[in-house]
């Protein structure tokens, strides 16, 4: 049995949510299966220490979601899922030309208005506050301001604090990379690390291949940088297609390729094994550098945690870049590179950039990760943000118009979904915006505009009926245009 | 009288160099004057509560340093200062080119020798951990965790914390900005400032003019940017030859210039208001940007705080940067820029670059500038920085050869020494490094590699008899060179 619902209780999420993604959870895991007559309202309420009311509501939620059926005369059942028949959005070879991307206007007015807490924020890019580990994050914090008073009062260079650095080389062995504290340089956060990264492999003018649809982040980058991005066609579980990176490399002398191996944004897949390690060996062989952005590695659902392509590596060629943005906290702006042999460089752009990383929160993440329980909390937040995206997908399918297509992340909190061909992204961007609620469309994830029809949804955040509400008015208003 | 030293004695700056600097500081504000018999040591030792063993010890210390003479048979006198004797550093008019500089490789050694606690720290670019109000600062940070305990539990997406750009909005004021919070981008730092500055107003290959010699941080990110960097000629107290700046405008197509008008770095001068004036209004005839450094403007010695080149600004060229690393706190890594008509320009490329800077030390700066004294703590920082910076011109120019001239700093904690001709800066630091002594070599300070007799020396340090020893060991270096 899992613990009483009742303990772990916040204002913010009510408590016959948290009993139904229980459950939810119980299904992903295969303890209920499809036909399977759920706990009667009353032993419900008994199990949860709840109100047989509240033991409605959660079975009325999950009903609603399309997890449950309720029988006449006989009580619930776990339905059939959705999720086999849930189309993933479709491949299409579309090898693309290397573009000299401006930056993209929109994009500010899109952070803005995911940030704007007057928005339903399916277009943010966070998870729940409550999901991270704030109270011991906080006593740790406490401990090292009584035990280093001068905790501040220095500048910590590039690398950065040795004992983080330490913590970050021992949990790189998790992803299969064998590194030492010198092979780690601190960043302010990932986005930092990924900039750095391509300032240390590539130059204004020079080809990046990315993968299509990629973290519109990354484009922006590129684009400051006015270096060239070239869109590779990416699997939606499989990755980008090897062969058209090959021919890309050799005919646009790319000089770095960035991607994202593990619970990618916005695709959410996890690549196998033998696909990261032909990634690595065909670009190793034309001496190009690997990017890899492995901000979501450690939210892949399954356990063992995957190892990283990074973990391929035998010419130091690839530079893996992540943070603890996704899993401690994201205000503490802590992210790192393990740069191979670009390591000196990398150090060096960070001390002119920016001189070094907040030395408070390094502390403060070192000890965590050294003494807080890290693999504990990872845990959980993987279950809940598993729950989670496996609720909104359903419930996102169920709202769509017909013909949508949603995708099946192995980890992270992002859902790609591809809306019938006739309806516009950047006009359903603009309608939800006047209904309060933020989402991101597809052309952002492109070089080239392409996704024109998709968007990406946050399932980061703890469900309510306010979401709820928002996403019954995203399929009305999608089926206004459609 | 001030108050006994015995209450302000820390572990790390003996007692009787806290009396030794009181005296010096009465020296430089006129209250004692040349030829001033001082206490005797009797009634030293009564006034600040030591033995007269410590009032000695202060004595003798202010003795070694050209402070006080000893008279026999009765005592000790405030002997006519060296100061009005010291030369300053020679100008030469020396119209550069735009030199499209390579990245210095010397730089990470420097910084590394500099930041390395094996060496006495003359290179470093820091002042003593004890000058920061760290008990306070703890206090509030504390106090916020408490209050806030999701603090870090979010971005803090650009411009930033709202508070904290209210407060440096405020205090725009005290330099003769005005200004409103919406004017404000928190940056991580104000090499982060001078970075996206920087990106926001030219381009690859664009023309920078800066001063000469200048922070080589700035040559640094202008190489890192690929982008030319022209010395104009600079003054020691009179700051850039501004007849030249124009030739240069005209000529080079300038794009934007980069000075520090207050307490510059390394030459120390604060540029009277006209020329603050004349400088702004010659590069708006232009539209040409202007990039001021204010990091040390809140350090200038004479009260009140000087104006910035910005508060002469009408038509938003002029982005001032800053940060709280030289008063507050160099770990917390909080800066800002004022960015006038490139305001959107710099919250983009922030957002793109590392997407926000720290949560919680912006929260704590913000309400240590609104709570927790900050115009009483700089009144002491500045007159302990004063006294400093006095003490160490002082010795430096009893131990260095003859022919040694010595910037006269009007605010901030570097001293700017020409040494006599045939001293090659370069080897010299070489040599100092090899007894375990950091300085900074003058080629660094200039895109064309001028300055190859000069050094910059850190006063912002707490002399120790470590750091007098090492003075007299670079004399020693010296001499056997010259």
């Amino acid at each position: 049995m899992p613990p009483a619902a009742s303990t772990t209780a916040r204002a913010d999420s009510p408590l016959y949510i948290e009993i139904a993604e229980t459950l939810v959870q119980q299904v992903a895991r295969g303890a209920l299966r499809p036909g399977d007559r759920v706990p009667s309202l009353r032993q419900l309420s008994q199990q949860q220490n709840v109100s047989v009311t509240t033991a409605l509501q959660a079975y009325l939620w999950l009903e609603n979601r399309g997890y449950l059926e309720a029988r006449p005369q006989s009580g619930f059942y776990v339905r059939t899922p959705f999720a086999k028949f849930i189309p993933e959005p479709q491949f299409e070879v579309n090898p693309g030309r290397p573009t000299a991307r401006e930056s993209d206007a929109v994009l500010a007015g899109l952070v803005e208005a995911a940030a704007d807490p007057a928005n339903v924020p399916f277009g943010a890019g966070c998870i729940g506050q409550e999901l991270f580990p704030n109270r011991k994050l906080n006593l740790i914090l406490r401990q090292i301001v009584r035990q280093q008073p001068l905790h501040s009062a220095h500048y910590d260079f590039p690398p950065g604090v040795e004992r983080l650095r330490h913590q970050i080389a021992r949990r790189a062995l998790a992803s299969g990379c064998r590194v030492s504290p010198q092979d780690v340089v601190i960043t302010s956060g990932a986005q930092d690390a990924i900039n750095l990264s391509l300032r240390a492999v590539a130059r204004p003018g020079d080809v990046i291949a990315v993968e299509s649809p990629t973290y519109f982040g990354i484009l922006e980058t590129a684009a400051s940088l006015k270096m060239k991005v070239l869109e590779i066609s990416t699997h939606p579980q499989g990755g980008m297609d090897l062969d058209e990176l090959e021919q890309a490399i050799k005919k646009h002398s790319v000089k770095a390729c960035v991607i994202m191996a593990n619970c990618h944004n916005p695709l959410g897949y996890v690549l196998p094994n033998s696909h990261k390690q032909a990634l690595v060996e065909l670009t190793a062989r034309r001496n190009v550098a690997v990017i890899e952005d492995d901000l979501y590695g450690d939210l892949a659902f399954e356990e063992p945690r995957p190892l990283t392509a990074k973990s391929f590596d035998r010419k130091g060629l690839v530079l893996l870049c992540s943070s603890v943005s996704k899993t401690l906290s994201p205000g503490y702006r802590i992210g790192w590179v393990l740069a191979g042999r670009f390591q000196a460089e990398v150090e060096r752009l960070k001390l002119i950039t920016s001189l070094a990383a907040s030395s408070l929160p390094q502390w403060v993440v070192a000890e965590f990760l050294s003494s807080g329980g890290y693999d504990r909390h990872l845990k959980r937040l993987r279950a809940k943000l598993a729950g989670q995206v496996e609720t909104l997908r359903q419930a996102a399918f169920q709202c769509f118009p017909k013909g949508t297509r949603i995708s099946r992340p192995a980890g992270g909190h992002m859902l790609w979904i591809e809306l019938p061909a006739k309806i516009d992204a950047m006009k359903l961007w603009r309608a939800a915006l006047s209904e309060h609620i933020s989402i991101l469309p597809g052309p952002i994830f492109s070089a080239g505009g392409r996704y024109k029809n998709h968007i990406r949804l946050n399932a980061g955040l703890i469900p309510s009926d306010s979401s709820d509400r928002a996403l019954a008015t995203l399929g009305r208003l999608c089926a206004n245009r459609s």
